[in-house]
């Protein structure tokens, strides 16, 4: 096992090209899944041959290019278990619309891939194709796995606290969490309504772009540049600094360091009280829309359920409407600071999680890093290529203004080979 | 037929003191829709007997209580078909959180009530129990006919443009469209998530607030009262006011009249151009939406969808995003405009519709004095009580500011004996 992602834009290239036709893309992604996923773990369903059949035949500006699917959001020919076993076998009769627009555009869906229980905290089997001792991240698993090991050109992931940035930050790939609701969060399995938000995975940021781009029908996908002049870019101290890995320290330094040389301006942004505070009040927005989301799988199928997930759903039931509306407040007073930064700031650079994948299966890491920007629904983009001395991936963010996602992709992907210079 | 709801106060008043059981109460529904709902048409299916019996034994702050759902919401012991071919005899895994919690507290779920194909504007074959050759409106057409005639005490519907607080007026019973996302909407088949809004129905106003408070555990019930000397009420003059019934607008002027004569002050308010600028970006935000929400029924199974919705889907298909965030502008900056229009007003009156329920079932009637309402988000209650000369019902409706729920059903409460005073 060993991390060699596609890279999207090189594949379209070559189909484009007609140097690759459709049926020996989706082969080659069929054989490398079959020669690497008992090791890695990503996915949980493979498509049927029909299914295959279909995509062998399809046309559109994704046509030939193989893609996983959390295995929460339903698929017509696959099950869609939640990373649950109260749904064992659960087979749903419609295409979440965000996997319909990408068949329709040709994509291949090649399999369903594992999950953390219902997106949240009790782990999947899927190890990090960097080193199989170190959780991939979560919740996302699979989807981030499955395109770190090259089995797959790009993924579909949701993040609710930080579920697609910190597993592409650990497993070296690119991640992007859309403007909140840019991509249709429908047929996917709610964990937290004001949250839930549908995101995607692709080995650099000019990939993930494109896909994005091929799905949508947004103009997301900007020209290169290696010019950072013109831009200001903040370097956001938040308040849980303290707790970053040095590694990660030393990383989100080298990154700033490395956009500057390259013409940008520098300058230091304190974190807001109002958006700690924003921060604070994610766990009791998660929580209480969460213990409704998930009500009869609470109170039907206790006994089926991990342990994780349920003390954080009963713990959500706890909570009292006015504590709720009061997180919501402080949401919303969050959002309209992170707007106000964006005034006079291109982009924010951020650790994308507190340090590499950490060791062992047990947990899939801490969100903590990505909680906030989950909350304010800022666009955000998890750019690979540094490293620690063992090898294990490092990402850092940029995240822009509300709205502003080709911006974010644009100069996540202006910064992605200055990160990866030796 | 005849149109004679329950009141829920009264029947909880019966249960609480003991001289009803559980049983008989709901012995009494079942008779009642054994009875009459052959004419009616409002429940698409009938709950099971093991259903049945756990509500009989089922104890609570609602144990006694029959209610309806509209078959849009996910039953775990009932089809759920969203009045559409494509899901005949769907059966889902879970209850919606709205349906799960209305049953932890007792509940009994008497059936899944009849609903326009995908609560989009084909009819079903409900009537208007006032007059069986009128529309009950849409698109929660079974809900508020089931309500209307008797048959169960309260319940669930949803609005994205006019579907909860039209057919409550309609049919001359108290609809409740809460602050957007205040009742989940998880469970709920998506048209478009900017506007779907999960709402009850119930006798009266009083009633619709004791069905909240008594699922959401929040203090929406407030003490009756009839005194209105305190309160600013704006009569919001709209852009399509042009279009209203004469006999909605002697309604509208009769309530006028009436909530003035208990002490409110009246003012005139104009209608704010960029608020009829957001009405007018309703369509495209839930054209663009539905197009995404139903892309898979859209594309895969067109042959077995109306000719009604198929057109509004294909006409969202065409519409570019560009478009669609320009709408969403608009209907932020709307959103803005109905917050600041209550920093001097206490409530809003409006019509419920441009008037009584039209003849004829090919139609579920206009949902145009609804849609603003629905997209900015404000609780809205529809207050029956006035008729035409024809016995069909009048409602109007009051309108509060965003998150002052507990105020809309208080003032509905308030003028709705008003009305009903010859």
């Amino acid at each position: 096992m060993h991390a060699a992602p596609i890279s999207l834009a090189a594949l379209l290239a070559d189909l484009d090209a007609g140097r690759l036709t459709v049926a020996a893309s989706l082969a080659r992604a069929q054989e490398r899944i079959d020669a690497v996923d008992a090791a890695v773990g990503a996915f949980v369903a493979r498509a049927p041959e029909a299914s295959l059949a279909a995509a062998n035949a399809a046309s559109g500006p994704l046509a030939g290019v193989p893609i996983g699917v959390k295995d929460i959001f339903e698929t017509a020919d696959m099950p869609t278990e939640h990373g649950s076993r109260i749904y064992r076998g659960h087979q749903p009769l419609a295409d979440a619309p965000l996997v319909a627009m990408a068949r329709a555009r040709g994509a291949a869906v090649l399999g369903k891939t594992a999950t953390t229980e219902f997106a949240s905290m009790d782990p999947c089997k899927t190890c990090n194709p960097h080193n199989p001792d170190h959780t991939p991240g979560g919740s996302s698993s699979g989807s981030a796995a499955a395109v770190a090991a090259g089995m797959v050109a790009g993924a579909f992931g949701s993040q609710t606290g930080g579920s697609v940035i910190r597993p592409a930050s650990f497993c070296g790939i690119a991640g992007y969490k859309p403007s909140f609701r840019l991509l249709p969060t429908v047929g996917m399995k709610t964990f937290a309504w004001s949250l839930d938000t549908a995101g995607l995975f692709a080995a650099g940021v000019a990939d993930v772009a494109l896909l994005a781009e091929r799905i949508t029908g947004r103009a997301l996908a900007a020209p290169a540049s290696a010019d950072a002049s013109g831009l200001t870019v903040g370097l956001y101290r938040s308040t849980h600094d303290h707790d970053l890995d040095p590694s990660m320290r030393e990383a989100w330094e080298i990154a700033a360091r490395r956009i500057e040389a390259a013409g940008a301006r520098l300058v230091d942004v304190a974190e807001p009280e109002v958006m700690a505070a924003a921060r604070d009040a994610h766990g009791t927005v998660q929580g209480f829309e969460a213990a409704q989301a998930l009500f009869h799988e609470r109170t039907q199928h206790r006994g089926r359920m991990g342990p994780k997930i349920l003390a954080a759903l009963d713990a959500g039931a706890a909570i009292e409407p006015a504590d709720y509306d009061a997180a919501r407040r402080a949401a919303r007073l969050g959002r309209k600071a992170a707007t106000a930064l964006f005034a006079s700031l291109d982009a924010l650079l951020v650790p994308s999680a507190l340090g590499p994948a950490p060791k062992g299966l047990g947990s899939t890491g801490d969100p903590i890093m990505n909680k906030l920007w989950t909350l304010t629904g800022n666009p955000v983009v998890n750019v690979p290529g540094l490293r620690t001395p063992d090898g294990l991936p490092l990402g850092v963010s940029i995240v822009t203004r509300f709205g502003r996602d080709r911006e974010a992709l644009a100069i996540g992907a202006l910064i992605e080979p200055l990160l990866a210079a030796r």
